[in-house]
């Protein structure tokens, strides 16, 4: 442990010196903390409640504080606090949350603020998940770890007393100004957005934490980062099967009927999700089962999980009406303001936490703890119009924004807790985040429905610690068209509708496969994955390759689980080499409405792709598109499919036939795959054949990792790593071996056959 | 002054107590004051400056405090402030800044803070105008004068504590939630936005002033806000005739040629605006002349004031290049951050204030006073990407949020300050504005160009206690389309083109006619108000209206300058009866991706047409329409152009040719009008031949007011008002009488003639 910067910074020394440099305590092998004035009770890291992974973290190289720490400084007056940090000439910043529309943070304003997707163009650091964590191309990752509203500048504002400054250029003329009136005159392109040499927060707050993570890449800065949160969470196998869910007001009978529906269309299904019809009352939620429509739970819970399908239940945190017995026993602990006339608890207190986890175990997970899967907890992201406003008062006394800005995490460790305590993992779903979240399998899931920036959020949730799936639902405009056209006769128009919305499902079911959560999302359409005879194969096959490709899938989360390493990886965290070139700019035109301050046009970035595990690049097409490009990085790369070459470091277009989403894999990868195509995934006991496939021209080598995958028997040490190696023997033929755990722990495969892809 | 409440607040006192009862004060007939927490250093009001005009005040009728004061709530803790007043049931608000796409402000949620037109959707309170005043529809307006970012809930976030709660109603089954569990079953709407009883504010500050303003009606209101504020704004007479601004690089000879183009072609021309061009440096801004492209300020002037024109000189207040004198000059007061490159002086201090208006004195105005029309302070506005950070700091110890929320209103103070102590009336632009503004003729523009938002903008204006005034710019994208079809030689596509184009001119430039300040922004096109032959005869026709109208224009002014009446009213403040019916929402359709909560659809509401003054309607017709509909309010209402009997009390459907835009008459109005056509506005002394015009049925009066137009003379009571007159004789005819002001004092008018429009 090591403190890097002599100084000390009490509060009225700030007011009083101005800017003071803080002191870094470390924490973690390359981890960092300081204090910019005085602590608060309630951080992020605070309220997600996750412990430092701190075995796996000592198994990290040893780093050096990655930056001048001399450069930062701490200010805190009245109740503001404000952190500046260097910003290098070549250093591009991520992170900051998971925005919809682009990755690179240089140049942008925003308050970071939990918040539904509606508010999200332009940039305003308002998101489901505004995690306050920056990575930089530099190597390292810093975490603002405050439970306030966080305003933050990258890269813009230049300072007075910066020691370099941008040049000032006369606009009308292009003219740059220079000291020596004498000099000959040069000129310019003026800039409209001058870049800054720091990166600036401010809270309304008395003091604040900061993290600096080292690398020394990207990804070891993330890699830390998620560890110190508490490691990446590890669904149980099932969680990443198939997920479906219900129409609002569905009952008992109608599930079940679903389940058999997925069956006889060869469809997997892993779980089903239950709406608000569930619960006795909804929007405010009572927490109790509805008797109308699922008289007997314990009976539809048994019949669900005769056919290894878990349910995962919706829900809301406000809780009403207020004749229903948990609102009575919450009632002391609510805030001033509800939220669609329920109460909200103040769970930053342990006893309606306690409350609140005890009801959550008795009225539903023990009824049949393996037939609840999860939880859906919604609306924990505001937003503004649906939310308490930041008038309210809590009994805890802390403020409004703190309560809004940690709801989530509030609500997912206590849910997590209820699944803990009966020894079962859940997968669940949450429409908000911020950091601290890597440990909780809770997935967030949005309202939105636009496919590029469900992709640019998938890409972007790599930089926050937090697991994002986008949804396929129906698409009830076009749906509503093809109905039309061919109750009038029009037939070309029809099959043109047709056409669209076939890919439309197939391209999004596709999407959805490859992310953490596969779902199919019918609360709100009669549309259902066999809607349409000419979609149904291709979507069936989307799918049945995601179960197939499950032990991988579940190697990448246990990565992510003792190593951090994060499942989804943007572009950007494609190497350990700064990934992304640095791309031009175009000059802006002048345009007196148009474009009043000739901004020039953005840069091209990479948001539109990510690896999945290590070993695999994933290119979602979107619908209607029948061809893309994609950027390869570093090494070489091959056709998932047919495992012929298919580029290294260069961008390639591809034109994918409807049955098949672009997928790449890396040079000497091994991929292991369940070998059967099965409705479901396996479970607990369960021992399955296992095909591994090897791409490429490199030798490979993978330590499978596998455990019960449905219990939390693995923190207690039941789990396995076998090793799979694929060499070249003496006649140059790929020869595949697979070398036991050493203590015979936990393996669900069977025989394991080999398959050499790359011709 | 009375004390309504006897509780008294203190700092601790509300720490320790929760929410206290503020005490008001009342500081004028019917204008109160409160102060929640410990008064601030700075607030909007003190950083306008503008002087209540007691007098004034006293004339309008006493009025006891209107609503129930004990409903008030003040709160303090930490280092926020909340304040609570009661919203009924049947109250609906207004104002809160000048919004630009709705007028209502039930339901929304927002942050009012000075920013650019771009985020602007959805509501968010960032605009060129975050003006913290509310007007009701119960007849009363109140002000929180605080220079912090303020939030703001109306009507949203119930409280558990309301007395009267919205229904719960269960989502899922619409039944609603009965005390009695026995009662017979009652099914309703599930609502996504129950509505509250209140009205919360929150600013993180240590205290905040709030103001209440009675009625009666809600023009009273607005009356008294602007008579507190100082009264409304006068402008020069000039100040209402037209204006042009020049391309960024024109010089003194460009410029000069532009005058004699606007005289060539006929079209009126008031005042000159000259862009950064002026400048030997801009962005940052040097000011001082360019000596290139003004090599001879004095004899330039000298021949703009030849023409009966003056100029208006853009800068916006970002200071440099360090080598500049103003830069040395002001460096000591200058924030940490700049804009632009530019130093950000700090305003809030004296002496920095004083070297400025000094600066702008010398430089400028004493070059030739009477040539110089006034100044476009541009980008005092933010937005974000452009402004200094919130992390800045300013040598007054104030927070950069307080800066920003004033610094438009100090920059306007100061550089009305400068025209004052020269005796010359100012008639300026400026892109930012807050409360406390309306002594100030500093009209607001916007780089937005969206012909409904200006529109609406304009009405919002009147609520605001601001001058708001839309462009007529070119049309880049349109023409260049028509160059094109014309190049290619397809003639059909080039008429249709050509018709959008010269609807686009006409319908805009009509629009500006009918608002403060009638301008042609011409700083980044090369179309000019003659290029298309098949636009320029109704544009001429619009100006000279505008020209014609006048000394009904200046009487407006002089009605908002002595009595708080906004020249700009909006529908809403069309009658002192509540004015607008409050209509029906369609219930929401429930859409997955859509509308997943079933919003209704909004209310229609008047956001398209307005008063202006006391006998006008207008009612502006966007490019391409045809046709629209407008709603007449109660009595009868008459066509400007033919005086022909319109409709009372209703929504009518106009279809205006080319050259008209929807006019209409007050019953008994009575318009002054110039007789002739004229190039300019009339100059001091010059006597001009007047109209009046009777419209309607009923008999006609008027107390015209007058002064030298171009001096603060008016300030020393030298100004005049003439009584005009029209009744019938004993014969049934209309007769018209003249009642010159008792004093003999300024009348710039010749003879006068009567018109009777209406047959």
């Amino acid at each position: 442990m090591l403190c890097i910067v002599a100084s000390l910074i009490s509060r009225s020394a700030a007011a009083a010196a101005g800017p003071v440099t803080p002191v870094w305590q470390e924490v973690a092998p390359g981890v960092w903390k300081t204090t910019v004035g005085r602590p608060e009770s309630l951080t992020l890291l605070k309220a997600a409640g996750g412990k430092p992974a701190l075995e796996a973290l000592a198994r990290m190289p040893a780093a050096p504080f990655p930056f001048d720490a001399t450069q930062i400084e701490g200010r805190q007056f009245d109740w503001k606090t404000i952190v500046r940090l260097p910003l290098g000439a070549e250093e591009d910043i991520y992170g900051l949350g998971v925005d919809f529309s682009s990755m690179r943070r240089n140049g942008n304003i925003f308050e970071l603020r939990v918040d539904h997707w509606s508010t999200r163009v332009p940039v305003t650091g308002r998101t489901h998940a505004p995690v306050p964590l920056y990575v930089s191309t530099q190597g390292f990752a810093v975490l603002f770890d405050t439970a306030r509203y966080l305003k933050v500048t990258v890269g813009h504002g230049v300072r007075l007393a910066a020691p370099s400054k941008p040049p000032v250029i006369d606009r009308t003329t292009g003219t740059v100004w220079q000291e020596d009136p004498q000099a000959a005159p040069v000129r310019g392109r003026w800039n409209s957005a001058p870049r800054s040499d720091s990166i600036e927060v401010l809270a309304n707050a008395e003091g604040m934490d900061v993290y600096v993570f080292a690398g020394p890449s990207p990804l070891d800065a993330i890699r830390r980062y998620n560890l110190y949160a508490g490691g990446g969470a590890l669904p149980p196998k099932w969680g990443l099967g198939f997920m479906a869910r219900t129409p609002t007001r569905y009952g008992a009978k109608e599930a079940l009927e679903t389940i058999l529906d997925f069956r006889r269309n060869g469809i997997p299904l892993d779980m089903l999700g239950l709406e608000p019809g569930w619960m006795s009352y909804a929007y405010p939620c009572s927490f109790e089962w509805d008797a109308t429509r699922f008289p007997d739970p314990e009976g539809f819970l048994a019949e669900v999980r005769k056919h290894n399908v878990r349910v995962n239940l919706w829900f809301n945190p406000y809780v009403g009406p207020p004749s229903t017995p948990l609102y009575q026993k919450l009632l002391p602990y609510a805030g001033t303001h509800l939220v669609w006339n329920g109460i909200v608890p103040d769970y930053t207190l342990e006893e309606p936490k306690r409350i609140f986890i005890d009801h959550l175990k008795r009225t539903v997970i023990e009824k049949n703890p393996s037939a609840i899967g999860g939880f859906k907890l919604d609306e924990v992201d505001g937003y503004d119009r649906y939310l308490w406003p930041d008038t309210a008062t809590f009994p805890s006394g802390l403020h409004s924004e703190q309560l809004r800005q940690t709801y989530a995490m509030l609500l997912q460790q206590a849910v997590y807790a209820s699944f803990h305590e009966s020894d079962r993992r859940t997968m669940s779903q949450i429409r908000g985040n911020n950091a601290g979240a890597s440990p909780y399998p809770f997935v967030i899931y949005s309202d939105s429905y636009d496919f590029d920036e469900y992709i640019t959020a998938v890409c972007n949730s790599g930089f926050a610690g937090v697991l994002w799936s986008p949804e396929v639902r129906g698409n009830g405009g076009l749906e509503t068209r093809l109905r039309a056209a061919r109750e009038a006769g029009r037939t070309d128009e029809a099959q043109a509708l047709l056409a669209e919305v076939v890919s439309d499902q197939v391209r999004r079911t596709q999407a959805v496969c490859f992310s953490p959560l596969a779902l199919f999302n019918g609360w709100a359409t009669s549309t259902k994955l066999w809607t349409y005879p000419e979609a149904t194969p291709h979507v069936r096959s989307a799918i049945l390759l995601r179960q197939r490709l499950l032990p991988y899938l579940y190697h990448s989360f246990a990565q992510y689980h003792r190593e951090g390493t994060p499942v989804i990886r943007p572009m950007q965290l494609a190497s350990r080499e700064r990934p992304v070139r640095r791309e031009g700019t175009a000059a802006g035109e002048l345009e007196a409405t148009a474009n009043p301050y000739e901004v020039p046009a953005a840069a091209r970035e990479t948001k539109d792709q990510y690896l999945f595990g290590d070993a695999l690049l994933v290119a979602p097409i979107a619908p209607g598109a029948t061809s893309r490009t994609v950027l390869l990085p570093e090494g070489k790369w091959y056709d998932f499919y047919t495992g012929r070459y298919a580029g290294a470091d260069e961008t390639i277009t591809v034109t994918p036939p409807l049955d098949r989403i672009p997928l790449f894999v890396r040079d000497g990868a091994l991929v292991p795959m369940i070998a059967v195509e099965r409705p479901h995934a396996p479970q607990a006991g369960e021992r399955l054949p296992l095909e591994i496939r090897h791409y490429g021209e490199k030798p490979g080598a993978l330590s499978l990792y596998d455990d019960d995958g449905e219990t939390f028997a693995y923190e207690r040490g039941e789990y396995s790593h076998t090793g799979l190696a694929v060499v070249k023997d003496a006649a140059g033929r790929w020869q595949g071996s697979v070398t036991p755990d050493a203590n015979g722990r936990p393996w669900s495969y069977s025989d394991v056959t080999w398959t050499f892809m790359t011709p």
